[in-house]
């Protein structure tokens, strides 16, 4: 295991250190239990949205705290829940009166331990809190990790958009109806070409021949629907959309945010050259796109891969799309 | 070779291609010869400020193209410096009547290519043409690449730095004199875990052993200083900001813009681990780090590994760091 660490039980701690060291003017890092938090939390009379999960998807979720975005994140271990007393202090910390709204992934621990704070906040501290569910990846149902659909690369525009819409001072309610109302709007497939190695476990996830990819990928590596063999960045681009598109579905005239996403390893010159095609295909099928995020911001530590959301959206969600952000992982408007 | 292409010849133009449909609201690229511009260029009255090289380090130099920082960026294949007619025919495009800046790291090819057009430029079309040179590697002297030292992290530094102060309307010889400063400031090193493959050639550039590491690695994958096996992440930070440290040399009561860069392959959560130990080293020499640049802006295609670039500001430059930049790569402040 070739990696830049101290030691595999230290890697999360110690991130979260070189965090704290490099965004101490934005933000705040806490430990036992750790989260990170805005600089300016709690703000009153803004709703707190609080997102989490395991590590090793950097910049996802810690490096969309502040501005804009996310007011607290709770890291678990590489791909490992977060623990509730993680959300149950976060939650304390940027409680501003006005409730507490979770941005949740779509993984058994990780909805068991959100679903075991929220209710401890609601019966200890009496503050409200409101879940929004994630399970945008159309590859596979139910899996290694999860009933249902996983969640994947949708969290990110979620967390951009309701940080926006929190920003505005969105009531909890009205931020719980927007949430759903984007899950059910946004679609994501993966692909990987090379495995990613967890610290702890010092050896690959998985094993994929020279000439073989994993269609439908998880974020942990778990399995996806199918192995083909290595295809062109054409043909890998048309694997993922066209289950996107066909799905949800989208239709001639929708409007979408196109996230082009790599998993770690993947250069940007590749996902370019996916992008060309992705946006090749979606003008053949009458859809355009209005906004696109292209590079790695929810990532499987190393892995070679990529992933592709589509969000149908409307002028009010791209005006959220547009508001001033200013995180560590995602800036622009200020 | 695992990668998402369709065939290694056309790996640079599509992703051109898709720069061009991503990007279309800030910047526009033209081909046959292949350039990235800004959209507003030219701007009358403001020196335009060109860099480029050999593609395979995105998003390096065309992904800072756009208010702020880079006039036009001329991508070269993979690895390959590009050629004097597409810096004359961006040299024109962006000539605002005040002159063209180029950025140009030191590599024998680029220089050569880049010192062609200038005259091009000055002979044919009476435009002044002033460039500054980057050579900010301390690890070798004379490489495979080039005569003297290599330009390395701190050209997304300066090109960030000029690019604002040419957007003040500084003057040709003003930008000629900063640049200059600049490279006389900073210093970088690298470390690579992994190769990289180059599309055309199909395999790793060199062959590392699973338990070594080449300290002083150039950013085409040519050969560093020494292999060692490898180490633990606090002692690679150290490994690399020592010597950069000694070289300059920094002083007690210094101010620094710190860049830890990722070279494509490496996960955040590993540079956030370097950037720790950066910190905690520089702090132990009485050295202030006033800003910080984390994560993959000058990279090597695929290759695992990190480079550290240390720059030393005064008040002046730091406020240029800060002014508002709009790029697909870099995006603050606006």
């Amino acid at each position: 295991m070739k990696k830049l660490i101290n030691s595999p039980a230290n890697v999360v701690r110690e991130s979260l250190e070189g965090i704290a060291l490099a965004y101490a003017d934005c933000l705040r890092v806490c430990f036992d239990p750790s989260y990170i938090i805005r600089k300016d939390a709690p703000i009153k009379g803004k709703v707190g949205v609080i997102s989490g999960g395991g590590s090793g998807h950097e910049p996802m979720h810690g490096g969309f705290v502040g501005f804009g975005m996310l007011d607290a994140a709770c890291p678990g271990h590489i791909f490992t829940s977060p623990t509730p007393d993680q959300m149950v202090s976060a939650g304390k910390a940027v409680n501003g009166g006005s409730g507490i709204l979770y941005i949740v992934k779509n993984y058994t621990g990780d909805v068991m331990n959100f679903d075991l704070s929220a209710e401890m906040l609601r019966e200890e501290e009496k503050i409200e809190v409101a879940t929004v569910l994630i399970d945008d990846d159309v590859a596979v149902k139910d899996s290694l990790y999860t009933a249902g659909r996983r969640g994947v690369g949708l969290t990110v525009l979620t967390e951009k958009i309701l940080g926006a819409a929190a920003e505005k001072r969105m009531s909890l309610i009205q931020l719980k109806v927007l949430g759903d109302s984007i899950n059910a709007s946004g679609r994501s497939m993966g692909v990987a070409l090379t495995s990613c190695t967890v610290p702890h476990f010092g050896k690959p996830s998985f094993e994929l021949a020279e000439n073989e990819i994993e269609v439908g990928i998880g974020i942990h590596g778990e399995p996806g629907c199918r192995r083909v063999p290595l295809a062109s960045a054409d043909e890998v681009a048309e694997m993922l959309i066209e289950p996107i598109l066909n799905d949800l579905p989208f239709k001639i005239g929708d409007n979408i945010i196109l996230f082009v996403n790599g998993m770690g390893g993947t250069p940007l010159i590749e996902l370019y050259i996916i992008f060309r095609k992705v946006a090749r295909i979606a003008e053949k099928h009458g859809i355009k796109i209005v906004r696109n995020l292209i590079g790695n911001y929810i990532t499987s530590l190393e892995m070679a891969g990529v992933s592709i959301t589509a969000l149908r959206v409307d002028d009010s969600l791209v005006k959220l799309w547009d508001a001033p952000v200013n995180t560590p992982g995602i800036r622009w408007g200020i």
